[in-house]
């Protein structure tokens, strides 16, 4: 390695910026930190020039090369399987430019979604997506067109992308898209980087879309004798034309767990609707806009909430108690892995195919003992499902799980679902995504990768390699 | 052609549905008629199977296949230039199945905008893109990535597209999307084919999203003293979040000609304001949602208005005044056309710079004496001109065209515009494309081709080609 090191440092100039003895372990894996690569050296790259300038030399070389945010992914997207270099970006974080003229902020792809939020809200504007996890970073959400709570009224990450620049496997440097908001000038280049994972070049630029602050957000809480009604109030909401932002479903032997770990306590008693029922399912939707046009969001949905069935009828007019209704939301994962280890999956299917899905979750889980623990955005149709391991041992647990996988994604595919609707395919979802998807996208998506990454050095262990 | 003619029958079963002689010019053309191609055999499809029968033929035997809709595009996109065959697809016009519990309806490609709108409307549902051109065929719609008016609040035809029955330049009939709102399950081969202009693939069958008919849609009419006052204070509504549905700008002398083709007279004289003075250009706006929505939406602007220097504030309540209103708009490319010959160009710029460019407009026409009429969508940035013939011959026409087109889009980019922001490029605006685009961008657009279409059957005359 004393070569590689040598000629790295030509590119780096400062080799405290390039690692190759002892590379930290989570640099060589992906959140869950279960799946370990190995990587011949790790960069932290600080500028375009510096990444193009490793990718000419690992093209040069067919080096293999791992980009690389913060790291927050789930599904083995960051773990380096053929060696070579890690190309770390989290050091590139600067916004750039805010253009208020054309709404649009400028910013290198390591900046975390938590600061670019912060940064535009303290200036009246605002950026709509909003995954989960605010300390991934934008590069990464950009790569698996991360979608999250808000994408029923605002859509996704691809919503909110004007311009990429780009470092190509060999090192070129170009820019896709622009500050226009139309644009039918040739192939949409932009659109195909947007969910490549890092299969097809590395992001170090990113114009991003912004629109003016809601004004007012307020969310309501609606708890119902069980998920089938539940879930079936949805439709109607969105069909009222109420314009939720959020819509989120949860049963209550799920959000036990989250009331445990956030220190919170959901209603459940009796509603007010005096029923006199205990809720046995959640929704939890948010709107926003002027004051009174959320005043009068929250007034139609309350009629068509009760009209279907709901016990009762929150609205969380206090930020704070707001604040702690969607911690519980928030936290279900970490109180979950604060039990066992999981597999997370987020799978999409047609919103309304959910709760019949969830029904057959938790037929799967009864019959196979493997408990499942599933939530997630019922405006959507994108299910998250916690998998836990429980006491299983190793061999066991893997044997498990994937034969309880190719159920699901299998029934996934029956209703006319995904198996991703914001992680990626990665590794882990790789295998099945073989098993269920048509051979003639597999064969496109094999031709595009041969045709822009010929080499295949560019994160070379996703998806529809062959 | 005998020998063709002896193949396609095997493949179309209806002789009447195959031409070979005598092909109707309109066909060899766009909606302008100027340029002219040559085929071998018209067919008019009538199923996926025919698609890809003719395909597969075609692929055998590496024939030259041009796919058309209505054929009312503007740039030469469905001019066949290397003769064989044209694959008109306007008789596979169906609504195949509306899905209100997922907000999708599924259409074959041929069918018209104008159709698919009143038929989704009738059921309280809506399909938010609506290019000017009501007659354009969806599948046209999506192969330019259509914009139209409504772009500023909803966007454009590729937020509304979740899924595309494909055949493949082989003939694979393949799937791309779904009917799921999220995916990152694999390259997003959908968002590759959207704005294409049919050169990787034939579009036979379109999943669209819909959402919830607007209550109320009202629209404004704001004369201002000069176009610099009038665009300036878009960007002042857009900041106030009043969330405009469409924002047109006109000059009060290209209003002049809509007028007397209309047959309907803008208010212009001294306003409201007192100000004393007459109305040098318009902005139009449309605002939709509840009554009440809209109400405190027209008021917001309102003041908005005054305070950035308008003359008169004119909410059009009456449907029948809007729509007159409308009218003078819609009628411009026609009421161009009835005067003189006129190329369309619809040139897309960052919205700050809109004022900025059609002042550099103005005064090209003046030092040339080209005439150059402007409009457009002043809420994205699209620029609509008409650059006039006037009495040239075609001589002069061609070359002084060309020396004015070279200056414009030489400036567009310059300021960071695009060529086209929803025409596409067709054979019209190839040539330009060349001259602007970064070579990186084409290299990748020609390597897709390549790879997808190894053949260059497909529309094989547009823009990227070598």
């Amino acid at each position: 390695m004393a070569t590689l090191l040598q000629d790295l440092i030509r590119i780096i100039p400062d080799p405290e910026r390039i690692i190759t003895e002892n590379i930290d372990r989570k640099y060589l894996s992906d959140q869950l930190g279960r799946k370990q690569g190995h990587a011949d050296a790790l960069i932290f790259a600080v500028s375009t020039e510096e990444v193009s300038g490793v990718l000419r030399y690992a093209w040069k070389h067919a080096i293999a090369v791992t980009p690389r945010g913060a790291g927050t992914n789930l599904v083995g997207s960051t773990v380096p399987q053929k060696g070579g270099i890690i190309l770390d970006l989290s050091r590139m974080n600067r916004i750039l430019e805010l253009d208020e003229d054309t709404f649009t902020v400028t910013v290198e792809p390591g900046i975390l979604l938590r600061d670019l939020q912060a940064y535009v809200e303290a200036r009246g504007l605002f950026y709509p997506p909003d995954p989960g996890e605010k300390e991934a970073s934008i590069g990464g959400n950009i790569s698996t067109n991360a979608g999250g709570m808000r994408a029923v009224k605002y859509g996704v990450t691809r919503d909110y992308v004007r311009g990429l620049e780009l470092v190509t496997a060999d090192g070129t440097v170009m820019t896709v898209g622009t500050k226009n908001v139309k644009d039918t000038t040739g192939l949409p280049l932009k659109h195909l980087i947007i969910g490549a994972e890092g299969t097809l070049a590395v992001i170090t630029k990113c114009i991003l879309r912004l629109i003016p602050k809601p004004e007012t957000t307020v969310s309501v809480l609606i708890p119902y004798p069980d998920l089938k009604t539940g879930i079936g109030s949805v439709i109607r909401f969105l069909r009222a034309d109420a314009d939720p932002v959020a819509v989120e479903f949860m049963e209550r032997s799920v959000v036990r767990l989250g009331e445990a770990y956030a220190g919170v306590k959901y209603p459940d008693g009796p509603g007010a609707a005096g029923k006199g029922k205990r809720a046995e399912s959640y929704i939890l939707l948010s709107f926003d806009g002027s004051r009174s046009e959320v005043e009068q969001k929250v007034e139609r949905v309350r009629r068509l909430a009760f009209e279907n069935g709901s016990l009762d009828y929150l609205p969380l007019w206090d930020p704070k108690q707001a604040a702690e209704i969607w911690a519980v939301r928030g936290a279900l994962v970490k109180a979950v892995e604060a039990v066992s280890e999981q597999e997370p999956i987020d799978l999409v299917v047609p919103i309304d195919k959910s709760e019949e899905f969830i029904r057959f979750v938790n037929d799967l889980s009864a019959r196979t003992g493997m408990q499942m623990i599933s939530f997630g955005h019922a405006g959507d149709g994108n299910v998250h499902l916690c998998v836990v391991r429980g006491d299983r041992d190793e061999e066991t647990w893997e044997r498990e799980l994937d034969a309880n996988l190719s159920e699901l994604y299998s029934r996934t595919y029956e209703i006319g679902g995904l198996i991703s609707g914001e992680h990626g395919l990665g590794i882990s979802k790789r295998k099945y995504f073989f098993k269920e998807a048509d051979p003639a996208n597999v064969d496109w998506m094999n031709r595009i990768k041969d045709a822009l990454d010929p080499k295949h050095i560019l994160n070379d262990r996703i998806s529809y390699i062959r």
